[in-house]
């Protein structure tokens, strides 16, 4: 099959799957559980098939780890396969309802949104969560995973799509593509796929959004600022920034810029500046910075830097306004956080930095779907409208507004009047 | 100022209306209404003068009645920015809130979205309900009108930023773009502006979509359906379909075209060819119906046109399942009804017609901002993500995720367990 016809097979079947009932969902996903136990050796061979086509190609260590589907790694999937059979569905949940006049009741109930196209890296773990995302909200899904897995990838889709067709879920909701090519034509299907979510570089987003005119559900860098105010408390403002940087510097969400108010940095860099060497941290700094402590100096390159690595860069600055400033002109709107011990001053930072998620006296690391308690996670968006910060179950959902009548006309509210009165029931249908 | 300083000025603007109280706002649309009432001469002046430049180049009647903005219309709009202040402040609502463990808790808060770029229509009483929706969201906005309004538009947009200025609303929150060329120079301008809303053609939302990373809110061709089941009542199905397609011919809810079960069409088609005969309405039909009652023939083309006028395409199918199928390749999912007693046929109809409107027994004609009750509207929505339908003052929001804390780290929580409890309070922030 084409793409196009892939996508198109995809699209038929959500509109069935979007009409399916929560027991047929959930005994697709027990059949997927089913299926990996049963499967399991054969998923194994593949994903040692991958591994050793990855060694001799060099791949680097932490890829390597990134790539491997062992029998803990199932074990984690399906335990989280069986957290989400135990979610109440999320499709056909009534958001609102008004009576428009008597026997004419309009309802907005969550629906799925279609058919959804994810590219996503090399863990073959991914695969099998983004899929049952997709089928628990009754969406289609074209998968891309990272090309290093590809053995993986096929045979757990294969798998998935198998165990969920001979249990009653419509064919065709679960696709994978293999190649760039594959991508490229998938973008230019908008009359088919209605929401494009790639996991990835910025720079592989942002080729996304200029090559596509599906709505992108995007991930920028993760430019994370830590401002500590001159209200904060040391010690905290110490263990915030320290875990903020160094708990696992390769991620999106640790920081990577730090702001100090003038009238604290000369207490509280010295004490920093020593914990961080512990840690091995590099540090870049503002001329300012480097009046204090030892600094490499910071350039305005170093503001726009997603290092994920061991490197801060640190900046001094003479208010709140300012750091507020800083960081809706540098940051990536991903998750920044205040250190103060003034309710106001948090008000305001929260209230004035652009970001999905801002956080006051605790660490940038804690944004993520697992600590929300969302469940799985699609992503984590920077995107401004849809969805923002960590994506679950939710950001794979819109409405769609049903009206029930007893055959009212437009025209006889000419002179009538609408009611719209709160209803304070469900949607019938 | 070039349209980038306006657009950097309206996001710096955006930051400090993010984070303006209720009360603050308010008093900005109360000056608003007071400066319409003083400035109503001025006002009426330049209308005058654009209609006089309407009429001197010949505009289409329908047009040059658009433009017209004169006391009754004036009226209108301060009635509609009334009730705008009485509406609660729909920013800072706490959406969800999460207990991740003791003095560690997230809320999920309502925000506005940021700047927001609209291109309507020539209607000037459309700026005044746009910006005014966008001011109580705590959006600034970038407005360009249709240019035969120039004048009107100026003086609009002139007396809604200095009232609102005056009473302490962040200037430069309003912005005036006056040529094709400022939009075009707009749709580049993604780092500063968050989302496009174009109201006009579909051809001009397209152009939009195409020539720009913005995400665009945008509204395809109203091709909608009404479907008579077999199990409808005669009478209902033809004053529905009659007042679908009648009642106002010229907009994006009434209905284009009329899908009817074989079994009821011999019954069904003649009473309503009847009635259409009446209202002056052409009909086209597929070869089925021609055996039944006198039309034009339907090509193909007829099923994707949007007529915007007296003509009514129909066609038998011989299921439920036909009809939807036609409706999701051929419809716009903006609208569309079914006519039955069958619930469960009501129910299958609704869950897979991948429209933002569904209706069960009532005329197409409903689907609007107003008759549902949401206040003024922004534009109905024919994407699938965000926002779907008519939109009002919600559509222009999103969230961002607010973490309180005490100084935690997530280096604890290697060992620590997340509570993850439900918060029954709103955010303290």
């Amino acid at each position: 099959m084409t793409i196009q016809e892939r996508a198109q097979h995809a699209k038929k079947s959500s509109i069935l799957l979007a009409a399916a009932d929560t027991d047929l969902k959930n005994r697709g996903l027990r059949a997927v559980v089913d299926a990996l136990r049963e499967k399991i050796d054969t998923i194994l061979a593949a994903n040692a098939q991958d591994i050793e086509l990855a060694r001799s190609e060099n791949l680097a260590t932490p890829l390597l780890k990134r790539l491997v589907f062992d029998r803990s790694k199932i074990d984690e999937a399906i335990a989280g396969i069986e957290s989400l059979i135990s979610l109440p569905d999320p499709v056909g949940a009534t958001l609102c309802a008004t009576e428009l006049d008597k026997d004419l009741e309009l309802y907005k109930v969550s629906c799925p949104i279609g058919v959804i196209g994810v590219i996503f890296e090399s863990r073959p773990d991914a695969l099998v969560q983004i899929s049952c995302l997709c089928l628990k909200s009754g969406n289609s899904v074209l998968l891309k995973g990272g090309s290093e897995a590809l053995h993986t990838n096929r045979i757990l889709a294969d798998v998935i799509a198998t165990a969920t067709r001979d249990s009653g879920i419509p064919a065709g909701w679960i696709q994978l593509l293999e190649s760039r090519a594959d991508v490229r034509e998938m973008l230019a299907l908008d009359q088919m796929i209605d929401l494009i979510i790639p996991r990835g570089s910025n720079e592989f987003v942002q080729y996304i959004m200029n090559n596509s005119s599906i709505p992108v559900l995007g991930h920028a860098d993760g430019i994370c600022h830590v401002y500590v105010d001159d209200e904060a408390d040391i010690d905290m403002a110490v263990d915030v920034t320290v875990d903020s940087k160094t708990q696992y510097v390769a991620v999106c969400n640790a920081t990577e810029t730090l702001l100090v108010h003038n009238r604290i940095a000369e207490r509280f860099l010295p004490p920093l500046a020593a914990v961080l060497a512990h840690h091995a941290v590099k540090l870049r700094g503002c001329s300012r910075t480097a009046d204090i402590i030892q600094v490499q100096p910071a350039t305005k390159e170093d503001w726009k830097t997603e290092y994920l690595d061991a490197i801060l860069s640190i900046k001094i600055v003479d208010s709140l306004e300012e750091a507020v400033d800083h960081i809706n002109t540098y940051g990536s709107g991903h998750t920044d956080a205040i250190i103060t011990g003034n309710t106001l001053h948090a008000d305001n930072f929260m209230s004035m930095v652009d970001s999905g998620n801002v956080f006051w006296n605790c660490s940038t690391r804690f944004s993520d779907g697992f600590r929300y308690g969302l469940g799985a996670e699609v992503g984590i968006s920077t995107n401004k409208i849809h969805a923002r910060g960590p994506v679950g179950l939710e950001g794979l959902l819109i409405y769609k507004w049903k009206l029930i009548g007893r055959g009212q006309t437009v025209a006889q509210y000419s002179t009538k009047k609408f009611t719209h009165r709160h209803i304070n029931h469900d949607c019938p249908l």
